[in-house]
């Protein structure tokens, strides 16, 4: 239902190509189904796929969510770093592919979006060495989210519950459907949301973290959009779709590199407490972002009155 | 008036006790009503019982609150502190007595949760001495009503000013009716609101915080909510207790050592910059938080489908 | 069109001398007007005036301003330094002068309030130490918004994008007509918006901060509300201006060197993490403010129901 809904839009849409390649890829077996805009537009959507443990963050899909990354973080330009002289930086993607630009993520239910990590899982092997792992890959999959070069769109649908909740609320931009609820009720298993909490206490308001994390209790999309977890909530899934649409239509009609820059330099600066260093170390990204080619590019291209024609390079 | 609205409501009944427990209470001359609720679940009510000095955070009121607090965290179980080995935790807690599980606070007057600082005792002893003693007495109940290991619900109806909107933006959560205001107008007096406006530019945006303390202003209950400062805004008083009940009961069927664990992480990450090292610390505390037994039969009951039986202790 | 109005409210209001004053700055070519309310009251207010550029913040526009802030901090009342002792505080203040007490910052445009750095500038000179000049000027601008010891009030009418949102973002006090827009959309040529990003995220949630700046896709006045970027939204330039005329006189009723403590410390405290260390400190700020003569005169109108008469010093 839901998957024959993505193909009637425009994002999946390319002569019902997406609708077969996520159907093929929906009858296998894995807990995480991925696939590529037929665009060729450079979107990689991800689709959690496991409705029946309520897409749950066991090992196996935190894995699967990695090796994507993996994979996905070598089809991204990358940010030069700062004080590294340009010729020396090798670019890790292989042009012979589509450059990545941005991520969608979302679940293939309409009940259930994530309920986050798998109790089962953590109740069979109790082994502490075990749930370090489990917790280990979970903070590399919450701490790449933000690393990527790339935005990562999040589209909730349903309930994004605990770690499910912390994914959410770990992308850069996130809608929802107005039947959405979020929470991170872990204490209710004795289980406190301490992690998922990491990530809501940075995006919400400090008042609606303490409110979710100390009661469990649910919160519907309209809390979250006031509380600030959610900028965008639709009335349907295909209203989200189309939202969701004009977003990556904005992002990737925009230089690659500078957005990989921006990206970056966005989420250091809101790390940094000192008002006037982040000043000062923002003015001299400004400086180098001005000498780039797409963005000399992109300045006359404005002043001409004329599309851009991007390099989508760090030159 | 209040206190019967109080009695009509399952948070104080039980044949009428809690109405008669209060109103004896009321009839000492003590400026801070404490009582327990009837049904032993382990829920303080404190109210504000001083109307004709406008709830005023008197030095005498901060001493009745501090002293109760005194008394409440010894009535708490205590999260086990990281790298202190278990065997040696010496519980605090008097097993004879009901554990506490939350706190409520509230004023006994429908106009004014609290005007603040009690202006005319400022004027009066004009030793820097004794205002610094008075800001120190402050300090300390505001920073335990983040340390004591339970939740602490506020329920605001009529005016929050000053200190008063302090301890409000104080609280791990705030309920509020419609017709309630807040405010941080000290400058109008000479007396900027220094020590208040680091816990409201600490819950709301800060916007809504320069705008508070500049202007003085006050703002109603839908500005709250859109600030951050209130999660819930009730129609009445009467709405406003039947939703603390649902929260109450949110907390107290959760173990009480997983809530105690829970809020001690959750303040401590929230003051972290670094995301990295706020997700390797939540790791460790979600790993020990697996190992304890109310996580363990939390998880148990979950996958049995059955109500779990806590211990509420730290084993 | 937009000075007429501003001359048919009491703001610049005092036989049309405000207009005319007006008037004949705006015959001048300055690209920034600036001129003083007609009662005497210490507030002035300063006009983005070069709407065919769009109000860009040019570097001459951005020096225009810098300038004004020179002349207008040798008008304040500064805050004793701590540590410093009275006796040694030489004030800045020319006491022939009217002190200031407030700045109030809106565009001579229904359009556009600023639409940031002016792209062709950046182009012409494509030398990276002129680019450095303009953003430490701009730098320059946005840190002494927030160390000007008066509240500074932005009045939004129409769209405000790139530094142009940086600015809203850097004062005080913000206010919109529902027809403004708020965009960073620098990417979009190629330039992300890393410096107006700094003031965005420190100012909405971070979510909406992520999305503005990835997607550049404007959010409308309702949104900024919802943010946390705008704490008013009116319907007409006319409401914004009664709006803007209550919140004056709210701050010149506040004695300034009381207002001049106040901002001084909020900023400093919003950048400390830890809470004890920030209440340390707010407690000795509050004693310090006790002992300020203006503190004890408005207690004691105050306490005898009568209007205070403020010295505005800091004695």
């Amino acid at each position: 239902m839901r998957l024959f809904l993505l193909n009637n839009l425009k994002f999946l849409d390319g002569g019902g190509k997406g609708f077969h390649q996520i159907r093929s890829l929906s009858s296998s077996n894995s807990v995480l189904l991925s696939t590529n805009d037929d665009g060729n537009r450079g979107i990689r959507r991800l689709i959690l796929n496991n409705p029946k443990k309520r897409n749950a963050l066991s090992l196996n899909m935190l894995q699967e969510l990695n090796k994507q990354f993996d994979t996905m973080e070598k089809q991204c330009i990358h940010p030069i770093q700062q004080q590294q002289p340009k010729s020396n930086h090798q670019s890790t993607t292989d042009d012979s592919k589509t450059l990545l630009r941005a991520i969608v993520i979302s679940s293939n239910s309409e009940k259930i979006f994530s309920s986050g990590h798998d109790l089962k899982e953590l109740k069979l092997n109790n082994d502490p060495k075990y749930h370090q792992l489990i917790f280990d890959e979970c903070t590399r999959l919450m701490l790449r989210l933000r690393s990527i070069p790339v935005p990562v769109i999040c589209q909730v649908d349903g309930l994004a519950a605990a770690a499910g909740c912390q994914l959410v609320a770990s992308c850069d931009i996130v809608l929802a459907t107005e039947r959405s609820q979020f929470s991170t009720p872990g204490a209710s298993v004795g289980l406190f949301c301490s992690t998922p909490g990491i990530a809501v206490a940075r995006t919400v308001n400090r008042r609606w973290a303490s409110y979710m994390l100390l009661t469990g209790r649910a919160i519907n999309a309209n809390e979250a959009f006031i509380s600030g977890l959610v900028t965008c909530v639709s009335p349907t899934f295909e209203t989200m779709q189309t939202q969701t649409e004009s977003i990556l239509e904005s992002i990737i009609t925009k230089p690659a590199s500078v957005i990989a820059l921006g990206k970056q330099f966005m989420y250091k600066q809101m790390e940094m407490n000192n008002l006037a260093d982040a000043y000062s170390q923002g003015s001299r990204i400004m400086v180098d972002n001005l000498s780039m080619k797409d963005c000399q590019e992109g300045i006359d291209a404005f002043l001409q009155k004329r599309q851009p024609n991007w390099t989508h390079s760090n030159e």
